[in-house]
């Protein structure tokens, strides 16, 4: 383990449940899980996605009983949490990032430090964001206002905080459709 | 048509389709609509909350193709809007409120003016909040961390601001349960 690794284990911890309401078997992490079958939660078999790909959630700090607690109220509904990493760049305090009104980091462009639950809101002219930097902190868009829908996790740290189109958005995004913004807290 | 509700007409503007993906019957309103099925929505039929009641959900200036993009993603799925109105005193840039630890605005105190999608890692060391005093401004109180699961909307115009109990919060609230909190943007 080197020096890093040793101090983000001070700062993040998560413990899993392989059943609902914090039922069967346990497990706490410190570090990031790229694949939870390999720690013997044997009730998950088959699932298409570990190693960070597939749906994102942002889980902060607080209870999650079920996976309505941390799935967005999309059609395809995520029941199986299989990899899991602390975002290590998040900061509630100092967040900014810059949206583009083309791709590639193209046409106007709008600088957010700040939550923003409507867009259109704001004054942003369209439902869509064809890229976006993120200058520091870490942040998650989501596909429609009010913090709703598919969201997409996007840092500092990743990608080099560019996100030249919607497909480095995730590997799930289908359309650059996002309406709100908001900051990640730690 | 009062002074105030002339003034009102500039600010707010709901179009409602029948359907999903904008699709079929339109009306348009600028002000608050007790029970859309007088508008002749008749697709709408025999649900059990008009006016107001039953489950909220904040819709800020945006674009809601289906019903999975306003409502929340808890297991009671509303399919039908059947009333709305709009929140007057919102204002993103001057909003406060404050929690209790206590009902009755007793105990403990915290003052919150910027978005928290989690409570606990702000230092709230409980995943409940027994009572609320909205100062300025409106917000939304989330059952689980990140603006998930049941929502309530808080007013500092409705109630006083007062929330003495979690029945004050919602009619459909059934704990105290709040985890995450937001201001609301017009």
């Amino acid at each position: 383990m080197n020096p890093q690794q040793m101090e983000q284990m001070g700062q993040f911890r998560i413990t899993v449940w392989e059943e609902e309401n914090f039922q069967g078997k346990r497990c706490e992490f410190m570090l990031e899980c790229q694949n939870i079958m390999e720690r013997g939660f044997h009730k998950i078999l088959n699932f298409p996605y570990p190693e960070f790909q597939g749906q994102q959630f942002i889980l902060e700090k607080g209870d999650y009983p079920c996976y309505q607690a941390w799935s967005g109220n999309i059609g395809y509904r995520t029941e199986h949490l299989l990899s899991f990493r602390p975002i290590k760049c998040a900061n509630h305090s100092d967040s900014k990032m810059t949206l583009y009104e083309c791709e590639d980091f193209q046409g106007r462009k709008f600088e957010l430090c700040d939550d923003y639950p409507s867009l259109q809101a704001m004054g942003w002219c369209s439902k869509e964001v064809p890229s976006i930097k993120i200058n520091s902190g870490a942040w998650v868009a989501y596909q429609f206002p009010g913090y709703r829908g598919y969201q997409y996790i996007m840092e500092r740290d990743r990608h080099q905080g560019e996100y030249r189109n919607y497909n480095e958005y995730s590997t799930q995004a289908h359309t650059n459709q996002v309406q709100s913004i908001r900051r990640i807290q730690q």
